[in-house]
């Protein structure tokens, strides 16, 4: 192309290599970030930095945290006896989102994968091993997604706390609220038969 | 929300306030910046900062540049006689992907829009005034988008320049090429038919 700029190429090339963000939308950005002040500029480039600078995981539930304890291990009125186990810190927070759950967390980062190359032992399940015989848990509960390697990963992890005789929950299946029976797929909805409750 | 850490939600909130960025998108961003390695982050901040301080506006067409004079105004095989007047950069960079153009350009960088409080003297119009009267211009383009700030700033320009003798053109308006009749809306399709050309 006659026309090119290798700083601004650079930069379009950079937001494009995030996800979700395509040729387009990476050139808008990048034209949205060349046109901001100069101390905004300064801020944006100082948050990269600083967030991979200051933050590291939970010394306890391998949350990403700034500080040794993350906020949520931090807090005194948490159930200490129940643990939700998630894939990533992102799960952590839709999680604290519904404002319903008071139990603490432990997040793998990542789940059992062979045809990814992710063993069991590139997960943080040693360190949640050793939270369930150090403490005093009462239920484990299994919050992964309900995919292949979310199932695998689950029943894994059940197998290896049986042992313990700490109770180990999975999330409920079902048909999403607001969703549409018509629309639901066949195994969602043989889920949704299988747990289904008693109306009192 | 108890799940609170502060360098990671400056981080979200950075990317949220990008064009086309949600706030889920930006979650997904930051969490994928986070995991990046060192040096990827290293040069990503670099390509923020580099681009802003080394990007500014080609001497003669105003197009952003990392030199004096843009890649294009640099280059001897152009048609230098014609001037294609756009919006931005962005619209240089559209031209340039045809591989059809091959005269220079000129950019405004924004639109008269009394409604936004952008008067003429806020764009690069002088700019546009000293280059055809101090060089040997033959046509210009006006490639203003076809909204209405587009087809004033068209207009104002055409006049301001009627008085130099130079001639002055208007993109073709009409059906985009793989579009469909049935969903035109009225305007364009008039526009079409009133710039039909004769089949030979």
């Amino acid at each position: 192309m006659a026309y090119h700029v290798p700083a601004l190429q650079n930069l379009i090339d950079k937001f494009a290599s995030l996800p979700g963000i395509g040729r387009k939308s990476a050139q808008r950005i990048a034209f949205h970030v060349l046109n901001l002040p100069d101390d905004a500029i300064k801020s944006f480039s100082d948050a990269i930095l600083e967030a991979h600078e200051k933050i590291h995981c939970c010394k306890i539930c391998q949350t990403l945290t700034d500080s040794e304890i993350c906020s949520i291990c931090a807090q005194n009125d948490r159930d200490k006896s129940i643990i939700c186990v998630v894939e990533s810190p992102q799960d952590v927070m839709a999680f604290e989102r519904t404002k319903e759950y008071n139990g603490t967390y432990h997040v793998l980062h990542g789940l059992i994968s062979p045809i990814d190359g992710v063993t069991p032992d590139q997960l943080k399940i040693k360190e949640l091993l050793v939270r369930v015989t150090e403490n005093d848990i009462e239920e484990v509960i299994m919050a992964t997604n309900p995919t292949v390697e979310g199932e695998a990963t689950a029943m894994y992890i059940s197998k290896l706390l049986k042992p313990f005789g700490v109770k180990v929950s999975r999330l409920a299946y079902g048909i999403p609220v607001g969703g549409s029976l018509e629309y639901a797929d066949e195994v969602t909805l043989m889920r949704a038969l299988e747990g289904r409750n008693i109306l009192e």
